[in-house]
């Protein structure tokens, strides 16, 4: 078939009987979605098919380059450097973007990151940086690149004019029941990430409780297809399945989730989040050319943080995207809610279970999340958690601190932690943070 | 989930995942796809989804029900007598309703029978009886329910207040690609047949080329299931398989098949559209509670037709109907197109193939069937077939005879026919009609 004769009612039949649609065929059809020529009623019944059927991985490229073309693209050829960014799949308390940007930017990696905002129970690093004072991330494409000129990295959004596809294919998916499709989420991902020009990706995969994935087969799954993506394209990508059976940190909020990622750039920090941190950031110097091997990259990056260099690189950041850099200088400025209230521990015991989902939905209760993409976030509200898996506790002792604005929005939050602490009366082992790496 | 809080996302989830849809759920669905509170986009994803992890019989039961009280219901309580029908799932030179129904209605049988018009290779029983001058099929519930107060038969066609659930949903499908699905196909005939208010229906289910079911195994799958239906209805339905390889009859065509007809009517006719007619009606008849054995039914139709019962029944259909009579007591005066083209045997043998999809398609060239919804027919085209499969032929021999109008449109029907007839060079036995009965 030539693409004038092309018709869609054909095409869905093909995916719908098990076939494989050509690159033309795909190209077509997210050229004449995109253009309003192909209903949405054709569509989600692609969607449903592609769901239910899967893709093939020629399909796959094929659809993830068409979505790529569908708007503009980054082009990063006049800035010098390799272009190197780090996606998660998301998670409750997943803060890595902030402080790891800076880190690896400080050792000479070009990062043109775009993030996302949270939606359900996981939180976005854009609404996270919005909690400083006049921090903007959204920008023309031509303001992004004088940004990456000017500092070799910026926090920013995902550009209105990159990637029309993906955002009318997510909308149409959220309301015809085809979210959670492997290929659908690949392709949707690294459409994006690959619209940004990088030479290297590094994929944070969640899996566990607070995660999309809930096991290491089904991330696996994931990671190796949108490695395939990338490797189709021409990108070299890294995916690291890390673990989210509990929040990543102890902070889960916005405004305390920049307090802990200041603490990462300061040299301080969890360690599950300093060991997730630091994993990325290996690899990204690796993929953007400035070590040659993960010791000598664990070394620049500590470097960077130890000389003030990584934090200096974020207040750069801050005040060229309009933050008050003031209040990353005393963290104490930040927005916090009014009242708190501690959750203690009923028993003596070894923590069995901190579940990331339920912290996660209570947060969003809190007022720290959205339920719906226009809902407001409020950036002062959180949870502290005290008490994580493999802890000893004593009766009494805190498991976490909930900071808060109205008491209505706390018993919300309280209903939705009820289980989310077990405490058994044998030591049970700390979590793995690191599961599988693909590349 | 009460219907207040069904969430149609929810819904096309639990289908997309092999879940099976309440009662409650399908009712609220039909409910609110006809008032449009639920949009194409998402009926599409959810017919996919049925499309390809098809439908539990509950669920099956549940949508025909729907669907069936989505609009009008006849109520035909008020006609004393049993209400029987027939319905057949398409093909080419299938004229069975015009002679069954008034040798049926003829016996005492109350027939109140909605038929479709012609798309794509088949032909409808609509359209053909609309080739004798004045005849009308279009009536209101309440005209219909007159007309067959008054013949206890009417040959009408489905009205628009009826079933409109089947009318949207059978769009939606025809552009979604989600046509040939067996719960959707078989929920869309029952709801329309058991919305006419029947004790009984005979389906004869067409298999081979010109059939939408091309094995006798999907051929038997759609029949058990509308059967199935039928039972959760309460109503007694029985299907019979039969062939469809090559056309029934001599005739393809719309006033050539009224001529057909009524020779049946007449006591003549082509043995394979006798056998069918008659095979179709002794089970109307025990249906209808005035056989008790298909031997019984059998007499009474041998006389129906030799007293001439059977065609004044006809001749009293047309008249109510509008129809000019004159033209059926001489079908020399049905419209016949002025030119002919003679399609001879090539060689001496026996026909091995006379491909029902291929004269269908090439009847539909000559003008004689619609290739789209809102396309004229003329009813004056046709072809005869004359030799059927098993029939031994001379090179010379008259194969078929296209009667046509335009020397285009007979160009284009002959490029249908290339293949269509096959002489072989041993003998080749006749085709069964009857391949299975399901009951």
């Amino acid at each position: 078939m030539s693409p004038s004769h092309f018709s869609m009612v054909e095409l869905i039949g093909i995916k719908r009987d098990g076939g494989i649609l050509s690159d033309e065929a795909l190209q077509w059809i997210i050229t004449s979605y995109v253009d309003k020529s192909i209903p949405d009623y054709q569509m989600s019944a692609l969607l449903m098919a592609i769901f239910l059927n899967g893709m093939a991985d020629e399909e796959l490229a094929a659809l993830t380059q068409a979505m790529l073309h569908s708007g503009d693209v980054l082009d990063c050829s006049t800035i010098p450097g390799k272009k190197v960014d780090k996606h998660s799949t998301g998670g409750v308390g997943d803060k890595v973007s902030i402080p790891l940007a800076p880190m690896v930017a400080a050792c000479g990696v070009v990062i043109p990151m775009m993030s996302g905002r949270g939606l359900g129970h996981t939180g976005g690093t854009r609404d996270k940086l919005e909690s400083i004072h006049g921090m903007k991330t959204a920008f023309t494409p031509d303001r992004f690149m004088e940004l990456l000129a000017a500092n070799n990295v910026v926090l920013g959004g995902q550009s209105a004019t990159l990637v029309p596809a993906d955002r009318l294919i997510y909308a149409l998916r959220d309301a015809s029941g085809t979210v959670p499709s492997v290929p659908l989420i690949s392709s949707s991902i690294m459409s994006k990430k690959l619209a940004e020009d990088l030479d290297g990706l590094v994929l944070d995969v969640k899996v566990g409780s607070g995660a999309f994935m809930k096991t290491v087969d089904d991330a696996r799954l994931l990671a190796e297809t949108m490695v395939g993506i990338g490797a189709s394209h021409g990108t070299t990508v890294v995916a690291y399945l890390t673990n989210m059976e509990q929040p990543l940190g102890h902070e889960v909020g916005n405004a305390s989730e920049i307090r802990e990622s200041i603490e990462v750039l300061r040299g301080d920090g969890p360690a599950d989040l300093v060991e997730i941190t630091y994993l990325l950031g290996r690899e990204m110097l690796v993929l953007g050319g400035i070590a040659q091997t993960h010791d000598e990259a664990q070394a620049l990056l500590v470097d960077a943080v130890a000389s003030g260099k990584a934090f200096e690189t974020f207040r750069t950041i801050v005040s060229s995207q309009g933050g008050d850099v003031a209040m990353i200088d005393d963290p104490g400025l930040l927005p916090v809610a009014d009242h708190t209230h501690v959750l203690r521990a009923p028993t003596d015991g070894w923590v069995r279970r901190c579940d990331a989902l339920e912290i996660g939905i209570a947060s969003v209760r809190l007022g720290g999340g959205r339920e719906t993409k226009e809902a407001a976030i409020d950036p002062s509200v959180g949870i502290t958690v005290h008490a994580k898996i493999g802890d000893s506790v004593r009766a009494g002792d805190a498991l976490a601190t909930f900071t808060y604005a109205e008491n209505e929005k706390l018993e919300a939050a309280l209903g939705a932690v009820e289980t989310a602490w077990q405490i058994g009366t044998t030591p049970v082992k700390n979590q793995p943070i690191l599961l599988d790496e693909i590349r």
